[in-house]
């Protein structure tokens, strides 16, 4: 199935791709490589998900979190792209998590995100590379950033 | 009007680049890919803007920051290069601010780089994928640090 | 001398590749590229080296965690990629340390990968592009994380 295929059938409708909060582009695209700017939890609405994780946010809260941005990427990759089906494989995630300094489940909130891309490009295709680190604050006190490198088919 | 030109044309003169400050190299060029090592606001006398944004510095000096890093990015680009007309286009930053928890306008802070980047290769070109985020701490406690994928000319 | 047979003219013997600690792929290569996945300090019988750089761990402990973290890197490339004597070079390098807000000395603790990568393939080819930076948390409160990018030999 293609990705927009498999959108359809686990009954996901994306939200509108998020307005940009800066001097940059959503995308750029450079021989068969798509680099995808940071994105946050974007609800859609114009909100955001918004809280550090261990502190305003739990575990399970930060990881629908990180879901959410990964809505928020495939929406910005359909509308920069025409179609998520341009799209062969996730290449590498930057999995940005706005927490305390106590936190330590990274990865499990990020996971939230690489979820959702498998379930859309499936297990091979849709897991890449990745790193889950803490930051020490995020734009507009967003829980999650991520930013992304993905492989256009040739 | 070339990146040389413009910068002419904009009464900029580029600061020396900066030393070294540990064991890599400022700039590795793969293909038709420039990666840039992540640059401090470097004054070119050997001094840096140091201090953390929301406490040491406000938003403007931030943003000052941001756009003396970009000036220290551009130096060295000319340095390894021997041209900045050797570069075609931005293709991504990584902004990361020096913040405290409660920060929230990294965006506006990175501004300052992408505006000036945005002088010298216009504002398609000079304008690439972006994250702006904030950091625990920053070497030597500067307030910003930048590196960046560009794209050369073919 | 080949990678391999510097470890060896070296007396290191690679720990095992650690387990992976969330949903990605250890390493993703495309085209000559080789993304690795960020990868802390890990010791081979399932420890890391934990703590915060400069308050748990000084200097010299932050540069010895970022050194085991540079071994752990090396253990995931040879099982994941068949032999490190396929990499020809280190392309860039993002360190990001587990440190204290006062902490100043980030490039100081990365050195310590660099250095064994230096030794690995040469001041040359071991040596890349690198940022150097203070997280606000790392997973599992490990001291170091790092991530890579790697071009293969033709």
């Amino acid at each position: 199935m293609t990705p927009t295929a498999q959108l359809s059938s686990l009954g996901i409708t994306l939200p509108p791709a998020p307005p940009k909060g800066g001097i940059y582009k959503p995308v750029v695209v450079v021989g068969s490589l798509v680099y995808l700017s940071g994105h946050g939890p974007y609800l859609g609405d114009g909100g955001m998900i918004r809280g550090r994780v261990g502190e305003d946010l739990d575990l399970a809260e930060g990881h629908a979190a990180a879901r959410q941005t990964g809505l928020a990427m495939l929406a910005t990759l359909q509308q920069e792209l025409g179609s998520l089906d341009r799209i062969k494989r996730v290449v590498k995630l930057l999995g940005m998590v706005n927490s305390t300094a106590e936190f330590a489940d990274h990865p499990k909130v990020i996971n939230g995100c690489s979820e959702l891309f498998a379930q859309v490009w499936g297990d091979d295709c849709g897991i890449g590379a990745r790193s889950a680190v803490g930051m020490g604050s995020l734009p507009g006190q967003i829980a999650v950033e991520i930013e992304g490198i993905f492989e256009l088919n040739a």
